[in-house]
């Protein structure tokens, strides 16, 4: 029922297409986050007509709020809100982690310890927490990740894991991600005896930015009775350190497996990832980004941002990118933008949504399109120069 | 180049076309606010393609932020926004003696006296005051208001008046009434020498609850070289008591002026006025309920407001009203709408805003219809009694 067939291969860039239960994903795919059963400021069909087929939902939030049993009893994620296409949730690991952890960004940023930890305890069965929602004591493990997300319906499922944040040191990352491991056989467990037919199951492969261990947790995923393989955790700080651990993550797939890269958006990173074959990929930061007055502009020196909300911006009356088919391109000037993203108007929000939105749409489109023509690799040149992907 | 036109007529309702520099608006008409140059959480676009011809600009806001010279740069309001159908602009003088003496909604809710004054005085010149944005002094008089609604470059113009609140008594809404018809003759003055080609002018009726009161500014106003009548100020604590002083201000207009009646939207007091011979409406009601998670639907006895944030609609898979053409009831479930609101998604905000904006599109249009066959009472008895606009 669910499979994944690869049509084309450029190097080690693959196009082909994942079918799950609700249709198919042409791949090389970026995945938009529906995190609360919503991609922030759309409605489910206007995702499907920017041309999208897969969203992510979150399971730690959906497990808070409004609870998976809810979802179930409204007919699943898929008709609680209405979007027909496939859609992968994510383990909840991440989030459940980072109430103690701090997330990444805290940590990059020097945040890490500033918030209190929710998290009550951490053990073999999984993590007691208390919800942010309404403050009462929560547990979620192996078992419960994939419960929650066998009745979210979700076409794609990922094992619950430790996402091991970047502070931690080796011995920490190897514990945490033998553990991990150990709870993948538990999901796999469970899953296979219960999930809804067809649901895929991806693992996860962590171990930190450490090669002997990335590669050690890749083998273990990848050799499991999984349907793909996942890279999660810290991939490093810097961009080239991240482009070495999927490197090691992958080494130990097997070509077949498809293969998705967690939490990855930017341009560069994406052309990377895709060039060491990465399949799919989810990312807050343009719809993130686009909340907060930034749109995406072919512009490699400015890490393909634009900050409309800048003080310079208020008397253009230029589009934010020139040949741009979205509405806030077609119809609008990046200073009415720049207005608009000042007095924090929803108009705002929504109207750079669509355009990163757009803007990463075509992106990886064009991935496939040269991938199958045996021209990524002078296409993925030309993004990185500033051309594309208009 | 601006006219109004009346193509039918039953009892007193009529409907007509009012031509402007900018196209047509059929009427009566609803005339959806665009406070701060974007109807929330639309852009243009899509408000034209609900049907719209005219939207509603803030005189007061758009001075105050980003400013009518910049807008004026920009090309003016209709440029700026992306919106090239028809904008009638309010004159800032409700917003500027709002400061001063609260909102008509605050002395019924008992507010009163709970903000503190941003009013620095008030005198025959106009008002001076501190700004919201920056604390800086500024000042609206008639020539601003006439001066900023002609940089804005709107279709119609309102005379700046102010808007004589609920609490006060019959010789302090006499005075100002009386001042409100000085300033009328010094806006006539300044629109006619300066305003852009095209531009109509509506005089705004005040007076009050007080009947004479309320002629006696209806007979001046009407008299006046403007273009159209406003009714304004307020209109009475309850229901009946506005439909007495809508009636008060109509009765010495001739029929021939086109009338338009501020800040009224609900359903039924819609459907009186228009009983009454008021043209056009604005109301912030329809889409300021759906940023708070309230529909509107065909039920006289909710005031056809649906609260879908009640508990009682968690569970519900039905549309908001069956019938209705919008995406959000096309689409979606009152219980997932619930969810979102309840989550403070933006989508909620922009499914319920565009589920009410198509409500009164198709009330209006209904409205339209139903006088062009001398079938207008027995439409308004129908939506009265909670069949309609589906």
């Amino acid at each position: 029922m669910s499979s994944f067939r690869i049509d084309a291969r450029d190097g080690s860039a693959r196009a082909g297409v994942l079918v799950t239960p609700h249709g198919e994903i042409h791949t090389p795919a970026f995945v938009p986050l529906a995190t609360s059963a919503t991609v922030k400021t759309l409605h489910a069909a206007e995702v499907a007509a920017l041309g999208y087929e897969m969203v992510l939902g979150n399971t730690f939030h959906l497990f808070i709020r409004p609870g998976h049993e809810h979802i179930a009893h409204m007919g699943g994620l898929h008709e609680f809100m209405a979007w027909r296409r496939p859609i992968i949730t994510d383990s909840g690991g991440f989030q459940v982690f980072s109430m103690g952890h701090g997330s990444v960004a805290d940590e990059i940023k020097g945040r890490r310890g500033q918030r209190e930890s929710r998290i009550l305890s951490i053990d073999e069965e999984g993590v007691r927490f208390q919800s942010y929602d309404d403050g009462s004591e929560r547990f979620m493990g192996p078992e419960t990740s994939m419960e929650v997300q066998a009745k979210l319906g979700s076409d794609i499922a990922l094992a619950f894991d430790e996402c091991t944040p970047f502070h931690v040191d080796r011995e920490y990352t190897a514990r945490s991600t033998a553990r991990t491991h150990r709870w993948l056989d538990r999901c796999i467990d469970w899953q296979r005896a219960n999930a809804p037919e067809g649901q895929m199951l991806f693992g996860i492969v962590q171990g930190g930015v450490y090669e002997d261990l990335r590669i050690e947790s890749a083998e273990r995923v990848a050799s499991s009775d999984v349907d793909g393989v996942a890279v999660g955790g810290s991939l490093g700080q810097e961009k080239a350190q991240m482009h070495e651990v999927v490197e090691w993550a992958l080494r130990p797939v097997r070509e077949e497996q498809p293969r998705h890269l967690l939490g990855i958006g930017d341009v560069d990173d994406i052309l990377h990832a895709v060039a060491a074959g990465i399949d799919t990929f989810d990312c807050a930061t343009p719809t993130r980004l686009a909340r907060h007055g930034t749109a995406l502009v072919p512009d490699p020196e400015a890490r393909w941002r634009l900050d409309l909300t800048k003080p310079e911006w208020r008397e253009s009356r230029d589009p934010i990118a020139a040949g741009c088919p979205c509405p806030a391109c077609q119809e609008h000037t990046r200073g009415y933008l720049h207005y608009l993203a000042r007095a924090k108007e929803l108009t705002a929000a929504r109207l750079i949504s669509l355009h990163n939105l757009t803007f990463m749409g075509l992106l990886m489109k064009q991935i496939r399109d040269t991938i199958q023509e045996g021209e990524f690799a002078s296409y993925s040149a030309l993004v990185l120069s500033g051309q594309g992907p208009y």
